[in-house]
């Protein structure tokens, strides 16, 4: 392995695990000559004439499906911090001997920190996907054996469908199925909303096993998962932690600072003259966010506006727009919170959307790039407008890329984030991870003032007369650099030592991440 | 091409339009050793960011996807004998000059006798597809350059999943969609119930054209079609004949005979233990089988039965079942009239499915097998239960298969139908054309008796004690054609010169259909 420099200058592996890497070549620099994956012709002769996949146990369903050493294994993030069924799915394959796995989440949470004696003991060879909190922070100081590859959910989608990334065997937590597999998770105990990151998983892995708390005589419907890609089910008393699975309910934020960057963002749209009828836009669930969607709706009552679409993960706030009439359809890739998880049962109009429909920058368009707003958080952007979301200045990487990279597509991408946290610039010199080429960046919107990317000169000229405080985004660095008495002190790192890739959402690789010391 | 002997002791040809063929290698005989097609990996570089796909006609459309002599061009039969769509498709095909065409439609009807002229004249070499009326008996004739060939919907997906048939250009009529291309069938003056039938197509073809009279704004909703699969979208002042795309009202039988064989099914089911809470059904369009449905439907309500679910395509007469409570679902692959377009389109028990879920062999299962009974119809039937769906004993190509070989698969299989047809005796020695080995056919109902098929004692068994006619099928076929003066004639056929073949479910051929003399 060497490093070497990228489009986005920066230093990245010429192969990662074993297999050689395509750098960065630009936004929408790189297109592969290249045909999709190709999963194995299977025949129904092989499968229960009755529909009946129902085996006894997880352990039994891994050993029909051939596990064995240096295998693949798929897991989904619906599930959040309140997933059972990884730690329990380690623990078997830890009991079988089985070792050098790749495992391939489409995200982890804390509540895995329980597998890292499994990444100790070999049972795990490495992570690809977003590792949040103790995996990521593991994986920071070199203590993974392969490099971690983190991808958006999009990219995730990319890489499996191009068969970058084989999957032997995809384990679905699934709230609700039946004995044929079909699953969907707006239903049952473990009531997640919708299981779509698990869709690529469940179209191209080679064996397919769907794990519930809630069997239902076939059809469980909406399929979310559909049985016909699915070869084993397994009943097991609960999945998770309900309470941690999705939120009882999620809150706006409380701080003056947020709720002003939050009141800058509604009136931006509004400004700029994004906010008309049949319009979009995307908004997530920290509490900035939810902040935002309260402002706007006051502003899209006033003016009467209506949306015809807006993107989740949808929360109580969302919801609102929805069955107030502010817009025609929510599409959503995951509900934060147990209204948006009600919604998507109940209303036809809350619709489930996946990676493939939303996100897969290798599909034939996408809906990212249809949405007129999306507005992002970020750890840190340049004063170039590039942008970092999975480490912050310490160089632990932290979070997950998520959908985030695959948004920047939209219309107008605007990042509302606070100038500084703990004392720490956010906005500075150069960022520590590259996660967005500034390019793709169009506003940034801080508590001190709103920048606007100089390439949007278009938004420039509809800003004039706005009574928004339109600032250069040095001025902005400059003013947080006074009051945190300085830029932010560089940690201690390896850089001759990559501990995960950042992939693009075309699968070059924009970034390295280096061990901390 | 030279014919040989297969498990069914038919002849068919070893190659099929220059590709060498497998002949059929009984029930369940063959399985394949492949992997799946592996369509070419596209980049949202290529497509317009906005989602916008509309151009301005089908001719500009079939440009842009690179339209060229010998390519295979598909197209579903959801708009029946009110398609207009097809016909001006292959217009503008034959002004643009190409040549030698391979159809691929899901199935044609009447409304196509159009397309005679471009078989003449070299526009289409060949068609695979059911052939309903006039290009069947062109066809029978010995007129086609090539062979046709008839599959089964689900061996049409598992034909272009495994990538037997490579579509070039799909070009799908929807009768509602946007810019962005999703798709569906359910809204829209052209409104056909779901368009299941083009889902293949759109997932495996190198370019996928939508045509609709009905562009709506992004997101269209349903997505029966994913606009994620689609390259261009091409908005038309009409898509045909609504009043032929679904039949305003469907009706039941008015002959004593065919309502005297729906009595006899509706009383078969439950007699043979069949009609039992949480059973399931199937049932088709015909006469005889909407009248069964009313049948049977007195008898649930008589012993207080419910089904889970009954799988159409439907018709008002499932619509009752399901608004009435007497089944929880509707697995539906195609509506036939107004009633179930309406139910599709509102009651979210009335569920959409495709090929894929429903009959696609080479799948991790499918729904057909699960189902407790489905009555079919038959053109003939032999005195060992094999049957034939798609030429009468004149030995012209008439009728498609549908879905009707992978209904086979059902728990228990039942052909209603008459023992003779214009005097000509339906219970024969030998049928002209083998689409259903006798082994997977259980039982047969005609208005002179019941046939259990031997090897379904437990059948045999359970009507003990039934009131029902069962005979011998022998017994049946004598009576029959002392009725009729004898056996059917037989027509004069070129024996050595197959004009189309019969494909199984797995892919391998089944029978020849032989030229008429």
């Amino acid at each position: 392995m060497k490093l070497i420099m990228n489009a986005a200058g920066r230093m990245v592996p010429d192969e990662v695990n074993g297999i050689k890497s395509v750098p960065f070549r630009g936004v929408n620099g790189y297109k592969p000559e290249a045909k999709k994956a190709s999963p194995p012709v299977r025949s129904c002769v092989d499968y229960p004439m009755d529909g009946n996949k129902v085996l006894p146990d997880l352990k039994e369903a891994l050993i029909k499906a051939g596990i064995k050493d240096g295998m693949t294994i798929s897991t989904h993030h619906h599930l959040r911090n309140g997933d059972a069924v990884t730690n329990q799915l380690f623990d078997i394959i830890h009991e079988l001997g089985i070792k050098g796995i790749r495992w391939f989440p489409s995200a982890s949470f804390p509540c895995h920190e329980h597998l890292i004696k499994y990444l100790e003991d070999g049972t795990i060879h490495h992570i690809e996907g977003s590792m949040n909190g103790p995996l990521g922070r593991f994986t920071s100081y070199g203590k993974m054996s392969g490099l971690g590859v983190l991808r958006s959910h999009g990219g995730r989608y990319q890489s499996v469908q191009d068969g970058e990334v084989h999957i032997d065997i995809a384990v679905i937590a699934a709230p609700t199925a039946d004995p044929f597999g079909n699953a969907n998770g707006v239903n049952g105990n473990a009531a997640c909303g919708p299981l779509g990151f698990a869709l690529a998983d469940s179209e191209y892995a080679d064996r397919v096993i769907v794990v519930t708390d809630n069997l239902v005589p076939f059809p469980c419907y909406p399929w979310h998962i559909q049985g016909n890609n699915v070869d084993f089910v397994v009943k097991v008393d609960t999945l998770g932690d309900a309470s941690k699975i999705v939120s009882g309910t999620t809150e706006v934020t409380k701080s003056p600072d947020r709720l002003l960057i939050a009141e800058y963002v509604a009136q931006f749209i509004e400004d700029a003259g994004l906010m008309k009828d049949g319009f979009s836009f995307q908004a997530g669930a920290g509490g900035t966010n939810l902040a935002f969607v309260l402002y706007l709706k006051e502003r899209m009552k006033a003016k009467n506006v209506k949306a015809r679409f807006v993107r989740g993960g949808s929360t109580k706030y969302l919801v609102q727009l929805l069955e107030e009439g502010l817009t025609d359809y929510i599409l959503d890739g995951q509900t934060f919170d147990l209204d948006g998880v009600r919604s998507m049962r109940e209303n036809p109009r809350h619709i489930n959307t996946s990676p493939f429909t939303s996100y897969n920058f290798h599909g034939k368009g996408n809906f990212a790039s249809i949405v007129d707003v999306a507005v992002l958080g970020a750890t840190e952007v340049d004063v170039n407008f590039n942008a970092n979301v999975v480490s912050h200045s310490d160089g632990l990487l932290l979070h997950g890329i998520g959908g985030w990279q695959n948004c920047l597509y939209s219309k107008c991408t605007v990042l509302a984030i606070p100038s500084f946290r703990d004392r720490i610039p956010v906005i500075v010199d150069d960022v520590m991870t590259l996660c967005a080429p500034g390019e793709l960046i169009d506003v940034i919107i801080t508590e001190r003032g709103i920048a606007v990317n100089p390439k949007r000169t278009d938004l420039l000229e509809a800003l004039k007369g706005s009574s928004l405080p339109v600032k250069d985004i040095k001025e902005i660095k400059d003013e947080v650099e006074q009051i945190c008495g300085g830029k932010p002190i560089p940690p201690k790192r390896d850089l001759t030592q990559p501990v995960a890739v950042i992939k693009w959402v075309d699968g070059t690789i924009l970034d390295s991440v280096f061990k901390v010391l």
